[in-house]
């Protein structure tokens, strides 16, 4: 065990994946969470989260150790740097606030003490913390969970948590934290959020190949459920698996394609078929983009689907369907924030 | 004048399209019209239509010479056989009945004397009549009409009324009409549907020339609002119009290029911007597929775009945009097939 004095960490973004990344650290006994929510605040400070997971079992009233609901300010409130920040939100960087606006706060004068985690998709999502931050350590968190906040405080996970921790830019970029240092960082992480012996947390040295792989489900099945209002277990039905055949399993190949060439990433040959039956076989799972259309919200779109089309085009990969589904997606996007009212539509068309 | 005796004219299908239709047939006094309706039949029958019309002006209470719910069964109900049918619903050979089961008893024996007009959208659909009745002349319409039932039995027509009609198959089939007779009829139906002179009603000679141009909207902009939810104005309005750009203009483009090589129709050089253009320009419209997929309705996909689509690839031309928008509007009618109880969903996946 690589450190077993207790850590402080901010875990921002008290959402589904989040809450259970906040319940993993907390009952290893080996960190202290602070977490910040938002919209179900009010609800948790009350009477607490109540959680049903296929993990840790039923929950009532359950809270880490301190909860707020704004993120700190460690200069102004006089706060000690925390030694992880694990940012859970969802990463929309064509809405404000991007995601380095709101934790900068909590990072105050950006040291090397601090270790940020993004358990967030997609790609290149460390690129605005690293330009910001160049000495910070950013690792990367791909989590495989199947979770869903049901109703406000109430958190539903009925897929196992399995999280992959590795460091950003391991052989990359110039910077004073050497691979070993990184490393370290993502060692100790993966201990205290391990702990607990309730989950699957896993050092991984090939943060890419996770990303990448993980896009064959996020930046296919999750846009094309979420533009043809059906999840993951109907998209199959649909005439006799005729449009699995013709949208989904070629957008995949874009992308398996797009790995190899932009990343030196060789999935495994049967990553298309396991990404297309990876949900549970008993659910009609909605993908977080169908979620969130029907609720409203914004689509993390950007990350999961533009940064991998723009990779993949740049690199030469031919990326039909992706780029189809990605001004699909674009225009629900404007769709949402026409909506919230951040853009103005004329009252006459004038062109 | 080709014919001045009075036609009996059947028009199938009362809402915005066939109900303008029938109009402009009355009041030029040189048809009898039955009108077929079906979810408006008790509203019209009880006080006529409310027609507010651009060409006509404002009608209350307005009914043609006859209206009906059901199609005729000329053959049961002894009825003399009609000059012409006029078919004006929405054409959707994927949801039963089709088109040709809907009118075969208004035809009763098929002859030569009944000729079938046509007014409804996209590519081959006058295929499944020529082949269940090879003698009957069957004739195109294509309406570039502006206007919408906005509640049971109110027609709003805010654009003008215009209307290509021509003999398909001029030139190319072998049959019993020959070209002359053809184009015979389509001047006599011309003649009369123009006699209230309130109307923009022309004979084309090339039928595959206005199909092909109306696709260029019917097969692009109609499913793109249909699958992002915006109208035609606001799709122009997405991030500066870069999804005009990057989806709108690359499909278009496709359609052009396919009628060129599928049906050696050389569609003029403006014809992309002049579609992106076409909806008048102080409107926000809906086209039919978007307003179909807010009422939960059946969308028009597969003549508008199924059928440009499997002719321009087997032609050998690209269409990348089109088979992707194709893909996704199977999952949207899906999903309506669902909602209507026509698919069957397991309760829990097997596969």
């Amino acid at each position: 065990m690589a450190d077993t004095k207790k850590k402080s960490v901010l875990v921002i973004g008290g959402g589904s994946v989040g809450t259970i990344a906040a319940l993993n650290l907390e009952v290893g006994g080996l960190a202290e969470v602070t977490l910040v929510l938002r919209s179900n605040y009010e609800v948790v400070k009350e009477k607490g989260f109540t959680i049903e997971s296929i993990d840790h079992g039923a929950l009532e009233g359950w809270r880490p150790s301190h909860i707020r609901n704004t993120v700190p300010d460690i200069l102004k409130e006089s706060l000690p740097p925390y030694d992880y920040i694990v940012i859970a939100t969802k990463n929309i960087p064509d809405i404000p606030p991007t995601a380095v606006d709101l934790v900068a706060p909590a990072l105050g004068h950006a040291n090397t003490h601090t270790t940020l985690v993004l358990v967030q998709n997609g790609l290149n999502i460390e690129v605005p913390f690293l330009q910001r931050w160049p000495r910070v350590t950013v690792l990367s968190g791909v989590s495989l969970i199947g979770s869903a906040e049901t109703e406000k405080g109430k958190i539903v996970q009925d897929d196992r948590d399995r999280l992959l921790i590795g460091a950003f830019g391991r052989g990359g970029e110039e910077d004073d934290v050497g691979e070993g240092e990184k490393d370290k960082k993502a060692e100790t992480f993966v201990t205290i959020y391990s702990a607990g012996g309730k989950t699957d947390c896993v050092h991984s040295t090939n943060v890419l190949h996770d990303r990448w792989r993980k896009l064959v489900y996020n930046a296919c099945l999750n846009p094309i459920c979420a533009v043809t209002g059906l999840d993951t277990g109907r998209i199959r039905l649909v005439e006799q698996g005729e449009v699995l055949e013709g949208l989904v399993r070629p957008a995949m190949r874009e992308i398996v394609e797009a790995a190899g060439v932009v990343a030196d990433v060789k999935l495994d040959g049967g990553v298309v078929e396991f990404m297309i039956g990876v949900d549970p076989l008993e659910l009609f799972l909605k993908p977080s983009m169908l979620a969130d259309v029907e609720k409203g919200n914004f689509i993390e779109f950007e990350n999961l689907l533009g940064e991998p089309l723009r990779e993949g085009k740049k690199a030469g990969v031919p990326m039909p369907t992706l780029e189809v589904l990605y001004q699909i997606a674009r225009a629900v996007q404007w769709r949402t924030k026409e909506a919230r009212g951040l853009v103005a539509v004329p009252a006459k068309r004038t062109a």
